[in-house]
């Protein structure tokens, strides 16, 4: 399978880039809205894997391009970046590319962080309103700390709801993320779920900044 | 410490009650608007602790009796009971009794089950406004599986998150429930932080249907 990683220079971007690298046979597309900027984190991405023996099919380009190859193309760019990364790529995508939105848009408070949904309720709903008519959309990797997940040193054990306007693309992004060691994705039904989905983030990050935590993630368990 | 549980017949007052009876030397007082079933409560938590060797304290009154005598007292109620329970036993509430609400106000859709907050934003928000003045609000337990901590044969391993009015009562609270083997309390801030631990509890309702699991609970980790 063809993974896009739109944006894929940020920080989510570098994490899901290393870990579908080091842990898939798939190939991994970094893209950005420079293409320099793409092929410069692709020269890292590849120097940290080879560090970890993995010998992965990296490759970066502009956002259209690698979009117009991928699969699976993730948005991994901050939330005020969603609207106008869609419409640069609207033309790429088509019903056989699912598209995935980990983004989260959130302020910070007195209190701690807080959850800000966009008029749409959250913003995995609100890529599936700017995405053109039958692209699959799915919501997944919002509660995932980036900075460890791109520790490829870093053991992990994190889970993942995923969401989404059709089932059979939900599951394929819930077995794409189980190939990823340490990773497991909870299917959570529809996109009106994202809401609670994406409010966890804050709390998660709310709760780093009370108890002397960092990089917290999340599990479920009996 | 005297620890009641107003509603304590029900099915997460149980829980804390057979828990903090056999895992902490506290005073438990099982509370219910019938004197009568919160005895017959009593009767049976006490068998029940019995079994599992702890001779612990529990004693079964009605609600405002217990809230009397408390230093820290357990809404334990239904969300949509929290306001008039609070109504009879505001005169037993002091700035001396912790009052802590558990309840999350839910509905189900098609898509899973949904956070439905009152206007006050949250019910843990709910509380703290319909609280008699001074009484500090603690909102803890949102997302324990209530039945798992029923079941004294079941080991948990579960965290609850902490929001107050006030950060000793947080921290009175936090120190308590840590003494709850298998339960690890995290400090959360203040209240505008509980719709979120809420709206989790949905989720994680959400992730138990799709994923075929039962009585599941959160952990963060890094």
């Amino acid at each position: 399978m063809r993974i896009a990683l739109l944006g894929g220079t940020g920080d989510i971007g570098e994490g899901l880039a290393l870990r579908f690298g080091r842990d898939t046979d798939h190939e991994v597309l970094v893209g950005s809205r420079d293409p320099e900027s793409a092929r410069d984190a692709v020269a890292g991405y590849e120097e940290t894997l080879e560090a970890h023996g993995a010998e992965a099919t990296v490759k970066g380009f502009v956002n259209e391009m690698v979009t117009d190859r991928a699969d699976v193309a993730v948005l991994a760019v901050p939330p005020y970046h969603v609207g106008d990364t869609i419409e640069s790529v609207a033309d790429a995508l088509d019903e056989n590319t699912i598209l995935v939105t980990p983004a989260v848009a959130m302020k910070r408070d007195d209190g701690g962080m807080q959850f800000h949904p966009p008029s749409a309720g959250s913003t995995t709903e609100l890529v599936a309103q700017r995405a053109p008519d039958g692209v699959p959309v799915v919501g997944a990797y919002h509660n995932l700390p980036a900075a460890r997940l791109a520790d490829l040193e870093a053991d992990i054990d994190y889970d993942t709801p995923v969401v989404g306007t059709d089932r059979d693309a939900v599951r394929t992004v819930v077995d794409l993320t189980n190939e990823i060691e340490g990773l497991r994705a909870l299917e959570a039904g529809p996109l009106s779920n994202a809401a609670a989905i994406e409010s966890l983030t804050a709390l998660t990050i709310t709760l780093t900044m009370y108890n002397d935590a960092r990089d917290l993630g999340v599990k479920w368990q009996e």
